[in-house]
């Protein structure tokens, strides 16, 4: 049995917009949260694409906890800033739309910030960051996330592994995109090593006394993940600050969920999830060309410079993924076993059978 | 022999300006550096503090490295940000003056950016952030520095330990000031376990190899720091493009120095140092009274959460340092014996006696 079937984007992108129509998500945004899933998948990040169309986006409009419609209500405007309440929607079309906003917003001042606050799950952070690159500006985006991640000296989840996503042009180079969880790892990283019975490296997470254990059952059953970082003799304390900062911008300032209270107490509660975007054009502060030189230069020189002992290359950020991307557009988008699964679960439970050749 | 002597504030203050007006410094300029200075020593950041009035401020005056006058060129200009050549000045009346100017633009518009280029170190980057707390703003501040950091899979020091600094006001609760290298550690901090002839931790830093070393030695020569997060397998690479972003951000936007291009080849050249600065109007995205509020319970939750084993107390960031500076208020400024040396050494050098009295 292959470890990954392969399918066309155009295929798998009608079987995403079909899936949406069936909960009355309007075909706009279908096609928008179909897109995303995509681009997650075309770019290697399979843990936050197609898999979940069922288990998050399809389990929760299934039992009425997102609204389809993601009614968008602007509560602040200014000319440079825009705050939204996203009526419990869908992540990626209030995401998608609040950054276009936030891009047009800036041609004109140069700069423009926005929030969304009562969202769900946007998908990849770097999508809505990657937005500005066409527009020749660099692009942000930060989410906060449900409870997975202890503060150093703590033992409980408070805050979740809320992303950060920066993505800046460059002229003959690659465009850097940054989208980091700001944990070590993600929860789906440590659950990869429970079902292939392996231990984890010490210092991806706790167990239920705070202390730092290779049981990846520990970290996943009352237990928590350690920020970026680890341990304070590592400064994981750093990472718990960027998780902490993640969560005032998403989630304080947009007025939405923050700390504990992303998902509310129980999973069958509204996520009131909160999203940040920026938007910033470069010719505000320099000349485009020498900016986009320059970027070339310094990307390079990184590559280019002296390698560890055993290393054969130094990778720009998002670099690996726009080189899956680059594959996926020829071979196929390769869907994991486990994804195939599930989606045809969804359809048998749906009514939206999944009946995908894979090429 | 004490550790520390103590000094009042007041005295402190006036011996810095009196050595910077020696070196032709502006009075207006001269009483800011030193208020930088300062409140690095009184929030217990001392490595960034007084001790380098000399070994960095004095000793590149010295040599005429740095234009005491600070000259500050406004390049751009637009309602939302602005781009200064700092003339190679100081870095800290650039920063000040420059972050003024940001928090106007932003009483106006929102949220306002700037950029310096051509500066010199400009001491604690949370500074600069913190400025924004008064107007009830979020601050955000980025400087690029001198090579130290190598990228993941490389063995040369690429990247400078490039700080973020954010600043955000709460209503009862102390602010959240992140201010953090995206290194694991500062190269200083590696010199202190040399001294005292002991072992790094492992993951602090790598020999000319790029292995991992516990030796401080093969770190400071011929070495690199490794950014946080360590090796790959504790996701280092998230540190290096964090460190990566704030050189984007503060050197090439900037049109400053970058990647090894800051302070050239050798070290007797300009620095050509850049810096980032960020003001954000809490009222343009929610009711300021709600946010501070919400503030107060996230840094609450967070505080208040259960404690690893072994583990007494959750910090939030700046927290340590306020404390440090009330005590610092009460009880003197903390000056190490080695800085008290250092500051001798200048007077005698430079003919501005250091003839303080400890308290």
């Amino acid at each position: 049995m292959p470890a990954h079937y392969y399918f066309s984007q155009s295929a798998l992108l009608d079987y995403m917009i079909r899936y949406f129509l069936r909960w009355q998500v309007p075909v706009e945004d279908a096609a928008i949260a179909a897109e995303v899933l995509l681009s997650a998948d075309m770019r290697g990040v399979d843990s936050h694409g197609i898999i979940r169309l069922n288990t998050y986006y399809g389990s929760r409009l299934r039992k009425g906890l997102i609204n389809p419609l993601s009614p968008m209500t602007t509560l602040k405007e200014t000319m440079t800033t825009i705050a939204i309440d996203g009526g419990n929607g869908l992540g990626h079309p209030l995401g998608v739309k609040t950054m276009k906003q936030c891009i047009e917003k800036a041609q004109g001042s140069g700069i423009a910030l926005a929030t969304v606050r009562n969202s769900n799950h946007y998908g990849i952070a770097g999508y809505y960051a990657m937005m500005a690159l066409p527009h020749d500006m660099i692009g942000v985006s930060f989410t906060n996330s449900g409870p997975l991640v202890a503060p150093t000296h703590g033992k409980k989840a408070m805050l979740g592994t809320n992303p950060i996503a920066v993505a800046v042009p460059a002229h003959s180079q690659r465009p850097f995109v940054l989208d980091m969880a700001t944990s070590i790892v993600p929860i789906g990283r440590v659950s990869v090593y429970q079902k292939e019975g392996k231990k984890i490296p010490a210092g991806w997470g706790v167990n239920n006394n705070g202390n730092i254990t290779e049981d990846p059952a520990q970290v996943i059953s009352g237990g928590a993940l350690m920020p970026l970082g680890g341990p304070e003799i590592m400064r994981g304390y750093k990472g718990y600050g960027l998780a902490l900062m993640v969560d005032i911008f998403a989630g304080v300032l947009s007025g939405a969920g923050f700390g504990e209270g992303v998902y509310g107490s129980s999973g069958n509660t509204v996520a009131n999830i909160g999203h940040f975007f920026a938007a910033v054009k470069i010719e505000a502060f320099r000349e485009l060309e020498g900016f986009k030189k320059d970027m070339d230069t310094l990307l390079t020189q990184l590559k280019e410079s002296p390698k560890a002992e055993g290393e054969e290359r130094i990778y720009i950020h998002g670099e690996k993924e726009f080189e899956k991307a680059d594959r996926a557009a020829v071979e196929g988008v390769p869907l994991s076993e486990a994804a195939v699964k599930t989606l045809k679960q969804a359809g048998e439970q749906d009514g939206v059978e999944f009946d995908l050749t894979p090429i």
